[in-house]
């Protein structure tokens, strides 16, 4: 039986891309199951509906990380991560075929697209009007069907999908942007090396809290990837870490450092899995 | 002549409540003007078209706060904080009039606010089809014209302004949820206390480099309120940390504080300002 992988649709998203390169990973059959919203895929994986979810986590172009990060901390409790995509960010100009640069009046994208083409669009748009839409595909679709000079921002791969021509490729301001996904699924993911783990911490706020439990990775010579604080809406005066760092779980220095954390502070460890990008930055000469 | 504070329109975000609520706070006269995106609200604040812009940093219901950090970060480098607002998260449930709660066949709104509302709707409307859009106040325009039992979640100002009835209020999961929103400015603000103060740490990435930086303000017990790490795009192997911390930077301990971490990273202040919340997480109760 096909292994089924949810993805935030419709098709055309960065977020299919991101499915298909964690396809491209496994061995045998994957189903590719477009769902309707984050949290759909999120509660597809937890109700068994797909095996596995692909999520974005960071530097989102459709939609909001936020989003995530809330519903593994608060809706989600017995999901784990189980892998990552980082998929490099390289934005094409899209537009009807015979529609020239000089001639688009409009350009539709998600919010994030037109805040990262920024630099292209004021030099080469500057008198277009700049609409904001729900999704980068929803962008394309808009622009497919309006009988007007529009144009849309999103990945290469829209183009053929919605009968569009490209009229300017790689146009995203920072060549170094990515969007990193995570893989969600009922169980952890393979052992493999290099790895990455991911943990909700909850610490009091008092100052040094944070420097302290910090201090269990710092002391082992374990790298941080990612950290953001968020309020943990349960209780006053609290916030929950979202910690990202190099190494296993079953890495005897991270054992120690788990170990030494939990007696600080309440650690919610979201899994270990094969780190897909080098230790940080370097994004594009992976993929 | 009055004053002009830029925030992202339409009518009826509660960007806009933002905007009205900075407001109550100045003497004169202030006059609020809806700009089309987070990217004109800052731009038009550069380029002095207005004053002062209002725009959503943390836990945002109608785009992404990753928007305004890279823009800070990368593109409005001369931009400094002024000010803050902390605005509850009170969505209600909106629906052309006569249309009851058992008739809505399909909820629209912004995915964060989907997302905050999960409860609510599995449990009032588990049949209904849920769809994102790009704001809280595109939805209820869409819902208000679309001549079908549809609903729309959003502000409860949001019902007058398009003609909708309240089916239901308060229907976020989370009583303390709410959106911080940060004012933007070529100058600092005034001086006052409480204060907060943000900035931009740039690091590289070593295991101890954020331990140690963060020790500067554990030593001298200086209460973080928000870390966030992003990758700098500058260059490989190199993050920024957006931290917010109670206290201003004239205040003694703060400006060692500051002075210390200015010889292990570059560090770039965007402002002390009035902090408008109690120290952290007990939103509700300052409003």
């Amino acid at each position: 039986m096909a292994k089924k992988v949810g993805y935030l649709g419709p098709n055309g998203t960065f977020s299919e891309l991101a499915a298909r390169r964690y396809r491209e990973r496994l061995a045998g059959e994957v189903e590719l199951v477009a769902l309707a919203s984050i949290y759909e895929v999120l509660a597809a994986v937890g109700e068994g509906r797909v095996d596995e979810g692909v999520v974005p986590l960071e530097n989102f172009s459709e939609g909001s990380v936020g989003v995530v990060q809330d519903l593994l901390a608060h809706s989600f409790k017995d999901l784990r991560l189980c892998g990552e995509v980082v998929l490099p960010v390289a934005h094409c100009l899209l537009a009807p075929p015979g529609v020239g640069l000089g001639q688009v009046t409009r350009v539709l994208s998600h919010p994030q697209a037109l805040a990262q083409c920024r630099e292209f669009l004021s030099r080469h748009l500057p008198g277009a009007e700049l609409v904001e839409t729900a999704s980068t595909a929803a962008a394309a679709e808009a622009v497919a069907s309006a009988g007007a000079p529009w144009a849309a921002i999103g990945p290469l791969e829209t183009a053929g999908k919605y009968g569009l021509a490209v009229l300017a490729e790689r146009i995203n301001d920072f060549v170094h942007n990515a969007t990193r996904f995570v893989v969600v699924g009922r169980e952890e993911g393979p052992y493999a090396l290099p790895a990455k783990t991911s943990l909700i911490l909850s610490l009091p706020h008092r100052p040094g809290a944070l420097y302290e439990a910090l201090g269990e990775f710092a002391c082992r010579g374990i790298n941080l990837t990612r950290i953001e604080s968020r309020p943990s809406r349960r209780r006053l005066g609290e916030y929950l870490f979202f910690i990202d760092f190099e190494g296993h779980r079953q890495d005897e220095k991270v054992r120690e450092a788990l170990e030494a954390l939990s007696a600080r502070a309440e650690v919610r460890l979201l899994g270990s899995y094969p780190s897909s990008s080098l230790p940080f930055g370097s994004l594009s000469p992976i993929l």
